[in-house]
């Protein structure tokens, strides 16, 4: 029971083969967590989802608590009982939806007063209220609520809002050892500082000394250029705890995936892969293509002829078109089959690299070929 | 190679028990064969469709050709090719939706011209150009263009109407006889008259006197009462030979499927249970129920505590409730199985009671259930 991470190999690039054990399952590190908003991955079922080996998913508390509510949710046996799905489970604070999503925010030490984007109602939300919230949902990681800010930020409003979150982590964290339960969920710090150093490095260092289980790195990938995310990540995982896991939230290309883990990070989330997939966008070995284009209307080929999914297995990049194009629920459930497959599947090459110590071999290689986008041979656009 | 079609057991009621060889596959009948209209049964990957045991699928002539083009299907090797099916398929003429979808219809004996639903495009089709859409389409069995009227129609309307329909029967069945190949294709042709028992009567005779190998009844479950659908069926099947394959068009609901088994009717399609489930309406043994209702928000049961299908044996309606007022694609998912299966399964159960002799029990049970409808024991609205 509970909780334990271990670091199984480090790279001398940085990368780290880790094994998080929850109560729900084992997570092998670095993974790559499928975005599942109000419990549920769009598009894919939960047997679909353990077909492809999602070995976490990761849900949305600001929806979940506006609908269905996270009372409703706990009465069903919390997340794992409510979605049927027995395996590791990570919800977010709902910091970054209340920042995006919702509307007429008032934002005070207390917390943040906004209305719903569903129906106007008003809601308010406290670090405390928030791990509560959490608490009833029942995810096995639980982060804390963080300030998020509009990008690019001023110093001074980025150093205001990680000072905020450094507090509302410490009140998260006191609310938690009173109410909640460290065996059951293991709740998760979060470094904001925008794209500031040395912000970064003290908000790091500010909730380093507080101990966490686990950081998260948030506030990144917001439109700076990948270089700048990438830099900062490593500053900060520079400075957390070797025997921790590191989460960077919202990220990413396939191709900055390698990247990041190089930074020593070892969880992601991003929407990219389901979101792109109902969009027509198909990542391919070769880059990414787009679905709809003409050119595909009579190619009998798979999306990625070097891919093992069901979908390469099966379908052609005509049968996807005509599907796109005819607005067809398969087409959506198909492309995003072959889309979780491919992240799930470049975190399994990633993992098998560091393990043989070849990551930089990789790394290059999926460059190389992401490089041929733009030859008459390539696939992608 | 090639079609056989047996009559393997026949019950008392009028119900058969029977096998349809077809080039790809034997389809036991009595048969449901879900809608497929753009080559995609809307919300089911073909994989699911395998593991529901779905026998044959239906496709329509009518999309198809619009998009993506007979053509296009045929380069990519046919709709078994093309959508991946190596099963039973059916593509209906086209005849219903050009008079339902399309607009600006102008028919004469020489066939229909109309606007395409999508753009606005002029086409026109015969008998013979369906005959050669569909053999390019390549479904295993293949269905005459009909002249579809407005539902009631006068006497007269429905005459002229049943006189074409003949007359394009003969023809499709000329140009097939040269251009088609009866190993690869079976073609139906499609009975109509309207609810005028002597108008079906002199179609029936004046197809069958044609020997097509297989016949199709259209035109019903177009707004009549039940009683009525299922009287015309009845007097219509009983001209129609023993030995050849009977299927009605476009039916029916749960409770009705077994009273047109009795009436010798052995294959039938219908959108019911895929639309219905994408509107949140699920079929259950004690009736339908709206999962959208609030009573289901936080009950844990299964849709129907008797099914054995997949969505039952793992999800809770406050689940699916969640999911459909979320406007979440995994819902349409979700929903679509279940109703097919229920579809699928009551037929594997019709044909189990024709075999062991109790159809007419197993009637009644179905009916004394959906009685229980309005008590208050009863899950269903």
């Amino acid at each position: 029971m509970g909780f334990a991470f271990e670091v199984v190999k480090k790279d001398p690039s940085g990368a780290r083969l880790g094994r998080l054990r929850t109560p729900h399952g084992v997570i092998e590190t670095p993974a790559f967590m499928p975005v599942g908003t109000a419990a549920t991955v769009k598009g894919l079922t939960q047997a679909a989802l353990e077909e492809l080996g999602a070995q976490i998913i990761l849900a949305n508390t600001y929806h979940l608590f506006l609908r269905p509510g996270h009372e409703l949710v706990q009465e069903l046996g919390g997340l794992h009982g409510f979605m049927a799905w027995p395996h590791p489970i990570l919800t977010d604070s709902g910091g970054f939806q209340v920042f995006s999503l919702a509307g007429l925010r008032q934002v005070s030490d207390e917390g943040v007063l906004f209305r719903s984007h569903l129906d106007g109602s008003e809601h308010f939300l406290s670090p405390e209220r928030v791990i509560e919230v959490e608490m009833a949902l029942g995810a096995d990681i639980i982060m804390v609520l963080d300030e998020c800010i509009e990008a690019p930020a001023a110093e001074g409003r980025a150093r205001e809002a990680a000072r905020r979150t450094v507090d509302w982590a410490r009140r998260s964290q006191e609310f938690f050892g009173r109410e909640g339960d460290s065996q059951r969920q293991m709740l998760a710090a979060i470094i904001q500082g925008g794209t500031h150093a040395e912000l970064r490095r003290q908000c790091a260092d500010a909730l380093v000394a507080m101990e966490f289980p686990a950081y998260a790195i948030g506030g990144l990938a917001v439109g700076e250029p990948h270089e700048v995310t990438s830099e900062i990540t490593g500053l900060v995982t520079a400075r957390l705890p070797e025997e921790k896991p590191r989460y960077l939230m919202g990220v990413g290309r396939p191709e900055q995936i390698v990247d990041y883990v190089m930074r020593g990070v070892d969880m992601m989330d991003c929407v990219m892969p389901t979101r792109h997939a109902r969009n027509g966008s198909l990542f391919t070995s070769l880059g990414a293509i787009s679905i709809k284009n003409a050119k595909y209307a009579r190619d009998a080929r798979p999306v990625d002829e070097e891919c093992g999914c069901a979908v390469c297995r099966r379908h052609s990049r005509a049968y996807l078109r005509h599907l796109f194009l005819s607005n067809e629920i398969v087409g959506s459930i198909l492309n995003t089959c072959h889309n979780i497959h491919f992240y799930l599947d470049l975190m399994a090459k990633i993992r098998k690299a560091i393990s043989f110590g070849n990551l930089s071999e990789l790394r290059s290689g999926l460059q190389a070929r992401l490089a041929e986008r733009s030859t008459p041979g390539g696939v992608a656009e």
